[in-house]
């Protein structure tokens, strides 16, 4: 049998004597503090659309949208149960907005993305502009900007929010606010932000509305699918990522939000990717055609199939490969400016 | 009769000594270095396209763009006699090409604006992509970046060229470099770039190809009268300058070149606009209608009737103001982007 | 008795049967997801030194410094049970090492400061330069860069780490690795980078040697002492801070590490401040005589009556006052870059 | 004989029928507008002290500072008569104040440095505060910032004025204003600045008084030959420029003004520097020492041996070398920030 070393005596005693004071040994916990390598709790996950879409109906039956406040389904990471996280960092959920309903006005310290999934006619309204939601349509509601939702369409409208709500908890950095009417006054005409930041233009004075968020807070998808499809056919498409491009803040350059990016990316037929890791945990948004994604840490590759208005989930550092037989078209978010901003950033394209 | 003061006698004798020392008296000149607010040289002045034109048409039979280089009529400012600027930083000229010619490709650190006033059908070559020259389109050629023109159009292409040239000579920072083939390989599809960066996305990696320049090297009109057009209709109209947006480089959100920025105005039907004046001065370029601009500097106005394909030139703090009574669209450039780098620019809105 | 609301009872079986589905209800957390302002788990704490100075030194007899590697005492916020954190983000910790001892060359992503509170003759050693470690000194450790610290001292050495372990481990971002010797190789003189980037004076060329890190790794105590000794005679006095600078990176202007800033503050004798808040949490170190801190949250004040030595935490968005009748100096850090990088910060100072 | 070409009386005839259109030729003078590479009007010239100083105090005996307002010697290249510039874009002269004097306050849009070359004394006021000045010391009078100088010395003071005048200019920028009395109000003690910025820390809020100059305006010369003092005992000497350093704005990390950069160097004893080129032409001033400069462009070196307090120019592009046997100290200003913000700026280091 073995007898406990004295100096592990020793130093339970003291573990204990100290403990009172809130004072721990760091040489207990060195290696989970200052890991050699990312090591995620989170997991690689696939949401079915056709899965999915039927609770979203059901919770519109089951709550309205006006006592909900926002009637959303979290995608929840299963490796950080009662999170309301889908990595670390980041939130993602898909709203139901019925027709005729309202999604009052509040703002939040928190970015806010979205990303139309289904259904034509809703809007979003920011700093007094409405915006029409489309399929494939980026949105944002910046940081601590007044928003509201509202819909005219026929059905129902799904849209998939991004949002930096864990980080801003972890930062202890949440404020939010009721606006006094539900739905704020609308003082400029649809498309007057596109017309006036969207052109490659800008105003000559002044630094655009939302500080250090984009002034454009819609990105109509045709737009984007047109670059795409022009670079798909005129440009060499990547190995890693096929054609993608990053939506960009024009007034800066860099990403729409500070502490979100977001991008698009068309894998052509054929597509067969090289794997790649990164530390940004990034989520996924299928928005045309098939493929497939191989996602592996130490271990086997899990496969997830996925077809349109899919979502997926690929945890930080975890490995990645995309493939795409008849093609497809990916909307994607992640905190990559965070890590930038901090220099933490670190990314490898491997073969 | 005066007898000189026997100090001014005493100051005269130092004067005469020291001057082989190449030692001058600050203080018999220092109101004229250091005055009290800024006394250009240069005079505003209007070029009626239809009385230069002809001008044009008789360079096309009197030299070969290739002897030339460049087939350009320099607008020469009457305050600056002999020094081919149009203001004492800025170069302007009207370029024209003929079908089939080619402007043989070289590079230069001037950076460069073409800004189209007759004709389609010329190109501009810059890294490798051809750009279709269209009126009212904006180009660049970069600094030290090759670029070379051709012509595919049936007839005659003028454009209106802007450089920094005086700038870069005044400063003695002046490099050149003819290629070693007269037109550069086209390498890339035409739009390509504006693909890239000119839907509101950029690449995910990289600065852009032409360092401090927008890496867009060709922005089409339609884009830009759409935006005016739409903010025309949707948007407060500015009482001085009428609905004005500059071009942007959407990877900083600063001017598209280091050293020239670039604007377009539409002044809507019954515009009557309030006078101004900055420290830049500014080129301008008729693009459509008919209207005025009252400029003046410490005296009675000047007014300058102006139509479609007329160039102005108002210098630096002169104060002008701009009307039309059926309404016009001015492009415009100036090097306002040297005075804000340098923390010297200065603008009066009066009333 | 209260029967289950019908839509209760729908909304429990809608919750059970799309869990398996990692969905969940946002509208049962929104207000916790999204609160109307910060609830930090964490709560304010004091760690006296002549109480946690015996658990160092036995810790010392307990460990060596090569098996422990660092030889630590966290300091643990009570409020985070288990967390080796002191405010969600941060963690602080105190360091021993003794006469003789070696604390071997690793990196790590994650950024580091140290600063002195008792002992010289210690050494850190970043880039091939060791700096001499005195009490009141700022010493950085850039993220990614070899470190290793010694000690030639007669007696022990002992001083605060702070490090942002918890912020890269939520990001999944944490890289650390063992250098191939226990000691890095010395390739400049001491003082070098002080000379080099410390004078208000910086190299010619080059972008420094730390990426968003600050050259001056070494920031000596009499330095600031002395700048705070000629503000205090000369300057205003704050009614919140006393008399309070931030270090800063010389090459940029802002903090000395991408994600900590740190600070310098004089409370003169009589000094009663007034209260303030913050979202970023403050960890403080006495370095010089006596006073006071009231901290509350929607509570009664806790009053921390501190000296020499002493640490304490004010935690996120916590009201707290500083007081001092003799006057007293205080060393503090926080993560105010991160929340300025991402546009979060904010701050109230109350009367 | 030649009889002139057709073609050559066609164009004659062109140009002089365009000429009163304000219409030149552009391919009659390209090669002078787009040179292959600078071509400065300006010489290397020397102006030693010994020959100098008794200009300065016959200047003395001849105008009053009240009345010349600024009694100096403006340095004049002489390939730019007339211009009182010493290169195309910079000014520089030699300003003498005798003891009980007053150079009244006034501000204007152009940038000055003060570089002290003889006699302690004299202060600059600038924005409430004094800055006493002795030899070796680098002093800025911020753009459009009132300054005055006065001198408590027991003797004549000079110093170097450098100045951005010509740039100004050329820009049509230039504002001046008088104050409303002589010398400003002291609303702060001498050194408080330092104190403030000076000692890599900075207040915690707000972004200096002086928008994009250094909020530091008086660089002491022991701090900076300390600075030189431990580099060229600790660290490799560059082999052009020996041991040199630029000073900075401490809260960009940039030149202390937007318009000009300052510099200090060491060269070592038996110094034999290799040769560079660089497009901002540069003005010395000897602090210590003796040693030569050879200068060259396209012919024969000139070869100019300095001792303390002479003054020299390298003009644009021409290709330097210094030499020192028993060493000597050097500072020097050039308009490099100009260059660089508009991404113009070269410079080749040769073997």
């Amino acid at each position: 049998m073995n007898a406990p070393h004295p100096d592990a005596a020793m130093r339970q005693q003291l573990y204990s004597d100290m403990a009172p004071l809130n004072l721990t040994p760091l040489w207990e916990s060195l290696h989970a503090l200052v890991p050699l390598k990312p090591a995620s709790p989170c997991v690689p996950t696939l949401w079915k659309y056709e899965h999915v879409r039927p609770f979203l109906m059901r919770a519109g039956e089951a709550i309205t949208a006006e006592e909900a406040v926002r009637r959303v389904l979290v995608l929840e990471n299963p490796g950080l149960p009662g999170q309301s996280s889908i990595t670390q960092s980041l939130y993602a959920g898909l709203q139901l907005i019925l027709p005729g309903e309202v999604a009052p006005s509040h703002r939040h310290v928190q970015s806010a993305l979205r990303f139309i999934v289904e259904g034509t006619g809703a809007y979003t309204a920011v700093n007094g502009e409405r915006a029409t939601m489309r399929p494939g349509d980026f949105i944002i509601t910046p940081s601590w900007t007044f928003h509201d939702h509202g819909s005219k369409a026929a059905g129902p409208v799904v849209w998939l929010d991004g949002l930096d709500i864990p980080l801003v908890r972890f930062l202890d950095a949440g404020f939010a606010e009721n606006d006094t009417r539900k739905s704020q006054t609308v003082m400029r005409a649809e498309g007057t932000s596109l017309a006036r930041y969207g052109h490659n233009m800008a105003p000559v004075r002044g630094d655009g509305p939302f500080g250090l968020t984009s002034p454009i807070f819609s990105y109509p998808y045709e737009r984007s699918r047109e670059a795409l499809q022009r670079l798909e056919r005129d440009a060499p498409v990547d190995d890693w990522d096929g054609v993608k491009l990053r939506y960009i803040n024009p007034l800066t350059g860099g990403s729409p939000m500070p502490t979100m990016a977001t991008f698009m990316q068309r894998l052509p037929a054929g597509f067969d990717g090289r794997p790649w890791r990164q530390t940004d945990g990034a989520v996924f948004s299928v928005v045309e055609g098939h493929g497939e994604v191989l996602i592996e840490r130490d271990g086997p590759s899990q496969r997830f199939k996925y077809g349109p208005r899919d979502h997926f989930v690929i945890p930080s550092w975890h490995t990645a490969r995309l493939k795409s037989s008849a093609g497809c078209v990916l909307f994607s978010f992640s905190d990559r400016p965070v890590y930038q901003a901090l220099g933490i950033h670190r990314e490898e394209r491997l073969s």
